[in-house]
C-alpha cells in the first residue's frame, strides 16, 4: 500500500467527534426528553401495536452518505421508533418478569458508555474489576450470604449459568475436556445435567452448546407446588449410574419462570454432596427477594452451593445488562476458561484479577457502575423496601383471585409473580377450552394497552402469569389489571 | 405467607424511583461532567497509576443501608473511580485495538438504558428486532458486501464466533449433536477446527466452550506476512480425514490480532468450499476497514463464507458492547439454539425475527441504537474518512520507523497497526536481550502516562504494538508516541 498523504476529514474539521458543545446540548435535550418519557410512560399503550415491518420499512433502506444532527436521530426516536417499543418502564408491564430500570441506573450507564473502558484486564481500568468485586461483595451481604463468593458481572443469566455448568464440567481434571473435547473419545460416558421440568430453558440452552446435549440434561419431576423433589433426583441420579452415564451437575432455581417455585435448595444440596457433583443455583429472579431481611429464607442452602446467578437487571431497577455470577470456586472457573495469549499478557501482580480469565468474552463493560450506583442511591433498606412491596402486591392480587370464585390461583406466591386461570366451573366447559377462554381473555387484555401480561402451562393448562417488578408500579396498576381480567372474561364468555 | 398490609415507602414516599426534576438535574450535570472529560481525556495519564487494591480499599466495605444522592456517587467517580481508570478515550491509547466511542455512540446508550427493553422477541419490542435488521443491512452495505446475510448484534467477538462455530457444528443433523451431545458417543469421531496460528484466543475458547477441545483447534501455519497458507489448510484437513477426523469448520482473520494480517479469504473458501466445511470469517477489527470504498477488497472473498463478525465497539466509534454477527445460513442458527418454552411463546407472524431463537442469550439489550446513531451522524462519508486517516497515520508511522536504522517493522501495514521492534543491530546483543530491551522500553513509555502501547510475539520475538482507532488521535499523538519511543530506547540502552 502507498503511502498517501494525510489530510483532514471533509470541511477542513480536524478528524473527531461531535464538538463537546454540540454533544453537551444533544444530552441536555436528551436528558429532559428521558426525563419526560420516564414520567409519561403510562401515557404509552404497554404492548406496541406496531405490524410486522412497520419500523423497518418507515426508514430508509440505506445508510446516508453525510451526516446528520443528533437532533434528526431524535425526530426519527419519536415518528418511528417508540410506536415500536413496547414498553417495560410502564407500570402496567406484568408480563415475563417485569423489570426496570432507574434513574440511579440509567445515569450510571450514560457513563460507563462515556468512559468507554474493556476491563478485560485489571490493567485495562483498575477501577472497573475492583468496583465489580466490591459491588458483587455488597450484593453478596445484602442476600445474607457468607463470605468467600467470587463474583463477576456478566450480560445475562443465560450467560452466567453457561459458565458455571461449563465449570462443573471442568472440576474432573482427569477427563480433560478441557483440551481433549468430548467428541471421539470413547473412554467418556453420557455426560448429565439434572435441573427440574419447571426450570429456565437457559439451562437447556448452555447444555446444548457446551455439548452435553439436550438428551443428556434431566428434567426431574417436580411436587404438586412445581418444586423439584430432591427424592426423585438421587434416583435419577442413582440410575445414570447404573447405566454407566456420569453425573456433572444439577441446577435448583430459587423462583422459576412459570410460577415462581422455590426448589428444596438444602435437601439437594444434600445430594449434591454425596454424590459430588456441582450444584448451581439459578436466582436469577427470586434470589434477588433476599435483599428484604425477612424474605432471606429463600436463598437457605445456597452457601452450600458451588455457584449462583442473580440478574440485578431483573428485580434490582439496574437497566439491562447485569447477570451477577457467583462462585466458590473460582479457581475451577479459571481452570475451564483461562487462556493467555502474548498479545494480553500483564506482569500485573499475581493478587489482581484479570476477568478475561474466568469466562468466554473477552470484552468485559464497565457494568459494576450502574449496580453500584443503584445500590448506592436505594440503600440497602430502600431496595429491600420497594421488593418488600412489590411482594405485597403480589399478594394482594392473589386475594382478589382468591376471593373471586370463577378464578382458581394455581401457585404459591412466594414473591411477586401471581399465575392464575379463569375457571368458571362451567360443565360445558373442557380443559382445552378453559384454555382457549384464558387465552382470549389475555389476548384482549393486552390490546387494551393499559397492561402486559404474559402466559405459561402448569400442570399442563394455560396459566396467565402477572409479575410486579417495575420500580414505578402501585396498587392502581395492579387494580387496572384485575378490572381489565374480569371486564375480558366476561367479554369472552358471551 | 401470611397477607401483609400494604404499605407505603418509608418517609411516605410513594414506591418509585428519583422524582424527574431530580434525575434531570442529576443528568444535566452528568453531561456536562462527560463533555468535559471528553474534551480533557489528554490530560490523565493514559494508563491508570493505581496500585492493586487502592480503588476498593477507598470505598466502604458494606453497602449504605440509607440511599444517597446520586452527586455523592460523582464524588466517588471523581476520587476514587476516575484514578482507576485507564482511560481508553485517551487520544494516546495505542493499546491492543485502541477503541472509542462517540458522542452519538454514547448517547444512544443513555437512551438504550432509558428505555430499558429487551428485545429477545419481537413482540416486545418490535422497533429493536427492525431498527437490529435494517442497521445490519446498512452496514453490510456500507462494507460493499452482497445482499442475502442475516445479522444480529452480539455483545462481544468472542460471543459471536462461539455462535458460529455452533453453527458449523449443527450443519449434519445427521451427527444429531444438539440432542444427543459429543460425549459417551462412539459414533463420534474428533471434531476438527482450522484456524491460523495468529487468530484470536476467542476461537480456542469457543473451541472449548463447544466441546471440540483445545486440541482439535489445528493452527494451520503462516506464511512470512503472517497469513494463513490454504494449501497447509487443505494438507492438514486431508490428513486429518485419513486419522478418521471430522473437519467442521475453518476460520479466516481479516486482520490478526498480533500484526493485521490478512489470511486470503478466496484461497480458504476455495478449500472450504471443496471440503463442505463452514467458513467463518473473524473481521472483528480489519473488516470495519471495508467502510472505505478503496479499502474494499480487505473483504475480498468474504461473500462465500457462512458467517462473519465485525465490532463495531472495536473501530467504528460504537460504545462497547456491539458486535455484528452475520450468517448467510440463519436456518442452521436457528437450527442449533431455538427453544421456545411455553412462557415465551407468541403467537406473533412467522415473518417476524424473535432473536432469542439464534444464540444462548435470552437477553437481547437493545445495541441497534448506538450503531444506527453513529452511522447516521457521522454519515457513510464521515466513518470512511476517519478510518482512511488512521489508516493513513498508521502508514506515517510505520514510515519513520522504516527511516530509522535502530527499529525493525516486523509487519506489513494494512490497518491502523504497526508492528515494530527496537534492533540496533548491536552484535553484543542476542534476541532474548533485544526482546529484554523492548519490554523495557514499552514500560517505560507507557510509564509516561502521554501514550499506552501493548506488545505481542511475532515469529516468536517480543513486538511492540501501536494501534490507532481513537476518534480523537491526531498526528500529533502519534508523533508522541515516537519520540517517547525513541528516548526511552536511547535510556534503557545506557
Amino acid at each position: 500500500m502507498p503511502n498517501q498523504p494525510l489530510r483532514p476529514a471533509p470541511g477542513d474539521m480536524a478528524p473527531g467527534d461531535i464538538a463537546p458543545a454540540e454533544f453537551a446540548a444533544a444530552g441536555h435535550a436528551l436528558i429532559d426528553w428521558i426525563a419526560r418519557y420516564l414520567a409519561d410512560a403510562e401515557q404509552y399503550p404497554v404492548l406496541s401495536r406496531a405490524s410486522p415491518g412497520q419500523v423497518r420499512s418507515a426508514l430508509p433502506a440505506a445508510p446516508p452518505a453525510l451526516g446528520e444532527p443528533f437532533a434528526a436521530v431524535m425526530a426519527d426516536v419519536e415518528r418511528v421508533i417508540l410506536p415500536g417499543v413496547t414498553h417495560w418502564n410502564h407500570p402496567g408491564f406484568f408480563a415475563y418478569f417485569a423489570i426496570s430500570g432507574s434513574a440511579p441506573g440509567i445515569l450510571a450507564e450514560l457513563l460507563t458508555a462515556a468512559l468507554n473502558i474493556n476491563g478485560m484486564l485489571w490493567r485495562t481500568s483498575p477501577a472497573a474489576t475492583e468496583l465489580e468485586q466490591l459491588t458483587l461483595d455488597w450484593l453478596r451481604q445484602l442476600l445474607g450470604l457468607q463470605s468467600g463468593w467470587f463474583g463477576m458481572i456478566t450480560d445475562t443469566a443465560s450467560i452466567s449459568t453457561l459458565l458455571a455448568l461449563a465449570a462443573a464440567r471442568e472440576t474432573q481434571p482427569a477427563l480433560a475436556v478441557r483440551s481433549r473435547g468430548l467428541a471421539g473419545r470413547p473412554d467418556l460416558p453420557p455426560l448429565r445435567i439434572y435441573t427440574s421440568a419447571e426450570s429456565h430453558s437457559s439451562i437447556d440452552r448452555a447444555a446444548i452448546t457446551l455439548g452435553f446435549g439436550h438428551d443428556n440434561v434431566v428434567h426431574v419431576p417436580v411436587d404438586n407446588d412445581f418444586r423439584m423433589r430432591p427424592d426423585a433426583l438421587a434416583n435419577l441420579i442413582t440410575e445414570d449410574r447404573a447405566h454407566g452415564r456420569l453425573p456433572i451437575a444439577a441446577i435448583a432455581t430459587v423462583g422459576t419462570t412459570g410460577s415462581g417455585s422455590i426448589d428444596p435448595v438444602p435437601a439437594i444440596a444434600t445430594v449434591c454432596e454425596r454424590e459430588k457433583i456441582w450444584l448451581h443455583v439459578d436466582g436469577a429472579y427470586g434470589g434477588t427477594a433476599a435483599v428484604v431481611p425477612e424474605l432471606q429464607q429463600v436463598l437457605a442452602g445456597v452457601d452450600r452451593a458451588d455457584s449462583l446467578v442473580i440478574n440485578p437487571h431483573k428485580w434490582l431497577f439496574t437497566p439491562i445488562d447485569c447477570s451477577a455470577l457467583y462462585t466458590r470456586r473460582p479457581d475451577v472457573l479459571r481452570r475451564a476458561f483461562s487462556l493467555v495469549p502474548e498479545y494480553l499478557s500483564t506482569t500485573a501482580p499475581d493478587e489482581v484479577v484479570n476477568y478475561m480469565d474466568y469466562g468466554i468474552q473477552l470484552g468485559h463493560r464497565f457494568r459494576a457502575l450502574k449496580l453500584w450506583s443503584v445500590i448506592r442511591v436505594f440503600g440497602a433498606l430502600g431496595l429491600a423496601d420497594r421488593i418488600r412491596y412489590h411482594c405485597a402486591l403480589a399478594r394482594e392480587f392473589a386475594a382478589w383471585v382468591d376471593a373471586a370464585s370463577a378464578w382458581r390461583r394455581v401457585a404459591p406466591v412466594h414473591f411477586s409473580l401471581v399465575c392464575f386461570r379463569y375457571n368458571p366451573g362451567d360443565p360445558d366447559l373442557n380443559d382445552e377450552e378453559t384454555d382457549a377462554l384464558n387465552a382470549a381473555i389475555l389476548e384482549r387484555v393486552n390490546a387494551s394497552g393499559e397492561v402486559y401480561l404474559s402466559h405459561t402451562k402448569l400442570a399442563g393448562r394455560y396459566t396467565i402469569r402477572l409479575a410486579i417488578g417495575n420500580v414505578r408500579t402501585e396498587l392502581r396498576h395492579v387494580a387496572t389489571a384485575w378490572r381489565l381480567l374480569q371486564d375480558a372474561a366476561a367479554t369472552v364468555r358471551r
